[in-house]
């Protein structure tokens, strides 16, 4: 069996994916690219429930996140940073590299952010111009209700919302038009099945507006370039042509299986993986309520040397799984069962996690 | 045959880089990553003839040039741009973006810039804290002598020296630390034989210690990142894997080929081009000694649609050149030969033209 990569990103690819994410170049300004980003536009916009822009720039997830940010704000702007873990972090970070005023919503790691603490954060303070949100916190393995969430800050505020939904959507219910959600950044290494490489931001109407007014300093990832540009199908930088192949085709293929059973399936595969976890003695890092349909966290148990494992189960068992960051290294381990993630996959993980403990 | 793609990148790929790219995902924070970052690092400084810092970041070359502005410059530096066409503009407009005080030095189209003549707006002026210098510009296949550039700019001035060798690099040479260059930006798709998806910046001593006065706000470009990163074999953020795939091997074999070997064969094609263009009874764009060697641009004659002739190419005759950008729409032909380009593949291509232009 080749390598079960069962880390939170990049997922493995199945063999039509690396098939055509093998292709020959292309002119990413003749025809044969406008019929791929037109379709992928299309797929992309059904997939994330909206029927506003989405774009796809060159970068990681963070990069995409970074464009939510740069194109709505300007330096001083309030914005509220609600973390639940490393990503949250990041998201506030990257607004305060950008001269943001940001104030920071910590929870407890392993906890999601209940809608009304909250709000209480935002009606004892000023207005906010944003609030930056995480759909799904892979350093946690934790997800938020962004529905509850969004409806909350939409009762109680102006503010924009800017979701980073890198390793949600696709992976877990995700309606941008009827939550409101003004800047969603995501990417194709995760629920999406494809290489890493592509970026992805859906932009809403209010944040178009907002666009006119921010005046954070931006160029690769100015959103007006990539609108200008895809009027006519083209992007307005060389973008990543092989990851693209892999995605178009996946996306398609998404489209044609259901967005339902797609996300029916991350269900599945994350309740399997918990049951998997409890069956062989371990404890899950969060409550089951809060738990990702996309990552799994699992404790450590006391005694055991969470890196050892990992290590034995790469070497000697072709599995890959994560640990912790930050705080939690050598802490938790995390199973990733978003994008090509079969039963067998699962079942030959949490095999390979209790032999490597059994060994230990 | 199949299509034979020759426009000024992204290039063919051979089929063994093309089998890489399609390879199976890993984890880009485990061993098998820091030993393919960890070569490419040390190849590409030898191709680059540097001993200083490179880094890979998940762009395209523009996002590579932001990287260099980005890191060395704050808002209200004075900056002289010298462009010497459409991709000289986009490194000023980025600088610009960024709050740069921008100074114009722009060549007539089809001109390289002359040192005597730089050298004057240099003295003219108050002294500049970057000066931003196109190595090869695409949209007009000329190329600067960058070695008597960066030597006068030395002589003349402490400026920090930007240079955008995109489209140059690994195709005509460029040794960053004898001619003292501080930030030098190319792209994966290129001379360097990969798909697009990669930025490569190299950085100079002086870079770093200009790093240290930089306000400009950077996040997903901060080579302080890419730096911490690197001392432990990762990437900040996830990379392009399946771009970076195919970079790693080819990196490798133009090392194992000998930078003497692959800069001769990209001269080599050059000179067939334009020999060949003139066979046919049409005229270079440029003086040839100015002439690229990784592009050549042609004069659409009188009478022609260049923009026929470049469809009529493609569909009927499975070859692919491009067209002018902006004022030059139209106007010109160019015909890329950077990176995998075998004399046939020119034959093939001038052979096409030839054809297109007897039937229009």
């Amino acid at each position: 069996m080749p390598l079960n990569l069962r880390i939170p990103g990049p997922t493995p690819l199945p063999p039509d994916v690396l098939e055509v994410t093998g292709g020959p170049m292309i002119n990413h300004r003749g025809p044969l690219f406008k019929e791929i980003i037109d379709r992928m536009t299309r797929n992309m916009q059904t997939l994330l429930q909206t029927e506003g822009d989405v774009y796809f720039t060159t970068s990681s997830g963070t990069g995409a996140m970074e464009t939510a940010v740069v194109n709505v704000l300007s330096p001083g702007d309030r914005v509220l940073s609600v973390s639940i873990g490393t990503f949250g972090d990041r998201f506030g970070d990257l607004a305060e590299a950008y001269g943001a005023d940001v104030t920071r919503f910590t929870t407890k790691l392993g906890d999601a952010a209940e809608p009304d603490v909250v709000r209480a954060a935002i009606r004892d303070a000023d207005p906010y111009k944003a609030i930056l949100l995480t759909h799904n916190d892979t350093s946690t393995a934790v997800q938020n209700d962004l529905a509850a969430l969004s409806a909350m800050i939409h009762a109680e505020s102006d503010a924009l919302i800017l979701v980073d939904a890198v390793s949600s959507a696709g992976g877990t219910p995700l309606a941008i038009d009827a939550w409101g959600l003004d800047m969603v950044a995501t990417a194709s290494q995760k629920a999406w099945t494809a290489a890493p490489g592509i970026g992805v931001i859906a932009v809403s109407e209010k944040a178009w507006q907002a666009y006119e007014q921010s005046t954070m300093p931006k160029f690769y990832f100015d959103i007006a370039q990539y609108r200008r540009f895809l009027e006519i199908g083209q992007p307005p930088f060389t973008p990543a042509l092989s990851t693209i192949y892999g995605l178009d085709l996946s996306l398609q293929q998404l489209v044609d299986e259901g967005l339902e059973s797609v996300l029916a399936r991350h269900s599945d595969r994350a309740r399997q993986t918990r049951e998997g976890v409890k069956r062989i003695g371990l404890e899950l890092f969060c409550e089951e309520r809060v738990a990702s349909d996309t990552v799994t966290a699992i404790k450590v148990p006391d005694g055991v040397d969470g890196i050892a494992v990992i290590a034995k189960m790469r070497d000697e068992l072709d599995v890959e799984i994560s640990g912790g960051q930050g705080a939690l290294v050598g802490k938790i381990w995390r199973i990733g069962h978003m994008g090509w993630c079969e039963p067998e996959h699962i079942d030959d993980c949490i095999a390979a996690l209790e032999k490597a403990l059994a060994r230990d």
